[in-house]
């Protein structure tokens, strides 16, 4: 377990060097699947004094296994979206300002640019409002609930982010380190849609053709984009 | 006094430090509430230069009782916070950019967020316009009263900060420290709206359930987030 | 003439600090009054490498009189705002973002806010456009010529900047640093402007008595901001 | 060859360092015309990583000629500039938020001021939309070709930047560090094109004779910027 919590450390730490962090505010959070163990960052503490120790564990209910902090008040959006998600490894959520701006108003992110098909499948999706009920009990919970019914009928493995409606981006990958590199595109992309939209408010998205090769170059078993495994670097 | 010095001096640096602040702009003042003193940052004196001991000791009526410097221009907007919100500590004004855009604009900042349901229980308000014989006479007196005005049916504990019309943003919390925190926050709040203003002019304010449920879950008695006192950090 | 040399520099070398100017862009200036000399940024030459001994020493007609670079190709606008506003001292001339889209757009910077007022005794201008003749021959001497222009009915004293059309700012002050702070101010006022128009396009500058206000706090014989001269820092 | 992979390594360095580049986005390249030889960033490869080996030497078919790595995914892109363009000898691409934002909006950037007419001879072009059958069969390598097609009528020696629709800038100059400048100075008239746009959506270009005069001032026989060659600096 000493290794999930050096990765869940130094991804919050990659984090907060991104700059898309405010504060003490944002988490990001590694499962050990194998165990059903989850590292996640503690609540409140300042990431330049947080260490490897700080990390606390907890089990998919939430419950927590190990650690003398408290974790993360988010934890139940993290265990549920891991229990939805079978092949996600990490989760970062900030309220990095261009992501919280569209999911403060409310409106997806149309793919406008070869950035965005580079990372996601499609628009980045917003959840529908939580109810007064779904807030007034267990509500971190209701958030993740809802990002899952927002993904009935999308991929989480081609769509890597959500935008929680007046809240903010939750974004994961194969590994916590993956997830704060979702976050950092999103941001850009967020950013560079946000311009568009005003200096071509007509505009309709990128074609299909050129979403899927973008998707396809990155991700599809044709990729030509990086170097293959085993080569040197 | 030497503390209250070094903690006022500390938040200054911090102001500094936060990028909220150009050249000499800004300033950060505590109170001693036991002997009703108040410390606060010279005027005009650069940041980076300025010492634990420059910071001048002014009582509630704002007269000087200790320092060589002549106080902040704005230390009579300072003393009458003071003397109509007896439980803050510490007051930090800026002219961070989009604080000021809404100051400027004399907008309120609605909640749109959950980041701004976390610190404000409601939109951040402005002060009404100040008169011609107003400003004429004991001008930033009078804009210490314009606030108190506004804050005639609104809890200072709940919303703490203000924007000036015209001017920019006044922001207060337990300490000088804490001041400085709702100041970088109250930035990141008004840059946020700022754009979700744009991405969605017609949008309502966060659902009141969602921005009660916020604001407690940070303040309330049954508060959720950080570390319980005590704790290990 | 090496003091005047090393204040020039040293004040470019500001400016280059600022954030405000890009690669070799941008240039400041000052004058040695008594002898009629202006000390000036010798032209392309980044300012990271350059020297005190760099700067070009020329005459109110822009002839060089020591110094073995070729001076900024906008020396005769410098030398021709010496010769009409015979209390400047220094001069600094960037592209920054904001003001430039102000320039650009060809609209002044109305007073918005006080901060605007500290500085500017009302709207900051914008020159005529040029015509083909006046850019064909002198161009460099034309800019000069068509701000001095616009200072007709101004005072350069209390108006320290100006946006040329479709280029950008200059702006001035007793000193080639003051000329910098000015610098450094306005990219800060056009930046909240920018943002104050787009959230209220309907707004009415700062009243008149609020903005006289501000500017004798700084500037008139009753100022009380800062440490008086003399008095220890 | 080791120095041609010094200046594209160099180059590639100068392009992170400016703040242009998220991650491992971005690439730039050199050629050595006497062997026709191109050097590229690696593909996928992080810039703070990169040695000058790292840079793949490949020929102007694109097929690698020395090197362990895969070249950049956009290499058929570079090497049909090269092929189509004589007299360049570096191209950057990027995705920089502003110059991405005119790109994905499908806007050319209009000359509104004196820093674009000082770089570019008229309004930075946008290419046309790639078809389904350019896009599904050598995409990359067609992504060139319609940037040249932009080029029919226009001259790349005059017009060093182009807008691929829906992707991003690509730019060029004698050297792999002229065309890290000209991507640099490309984002600053991106950006304050677009507030100016905002500022004044009627606003007309830049005068001709002035777009003339500033960029004969820099590029002309007339030339007057900077200082000559054989000076010393």
């Amino acid at each position: 377990m000493t290794e999930l919590k050096e990765f869940v450390w130094k991804a919050n730490l990659d984090l907060f060097r991104s700059g898309l962090v405010l504060l003490t505010f944002g988490n990001v959070s590694g499962i050990d699947r194998r165990r059903g163990i989850i590292g996640i960052k503690p609540s409140g503490v300042p990431y330049e004094e947080m260490k490897p120790e700080d990390i606390v564990l907890v089990d998919l209910e939430g419950r927590v296994v190990e650690g003398g902090l408290n974790p993360s008040s988010d934890t139940p959006t993290h265990s549920e979206l891991y229990k939805a998600f079978p092949d996600i490894g990490g989760i970062a959520h900030t309220h990095s300002p261009y992501a919280t701006k569209f999911a403060q108003s409310r409106r997806e992110i149309p793919c406008f640019g070869t950035t965005h098909a580079d990372l996601f499948h499609g628009p980045v999706p917003v959840t529908r409002q939580l109810t007064e009920a779904e807030v007034g009990r267990s509500y971190e919970l209701n958030t993740g609930k809802v990002i899952v019914e927002r993904f009935a009928e999308l991929s989480a493995l081609v769509i890597p982010a959500v935008l929680v409606a007046g809240h903010g981006p939750f974004a994961w990958g194969q590994s916590p380190g993956e997830a704060v590199r979702v976050n950092i595109i999103l941001e850009h992309i967020a950013k560079t849609a946000f311009g568009t939209m005003i200096l071509n408010p007509e505009l309709v998205p990128l074609e299909d053709y050129l979403l899927e090769k973008h998707f396809q170059r990155k991700h599809g078993p044709q990729a030509t984009y990086g170097q293959k495994k085993g080569e040197p670097r």
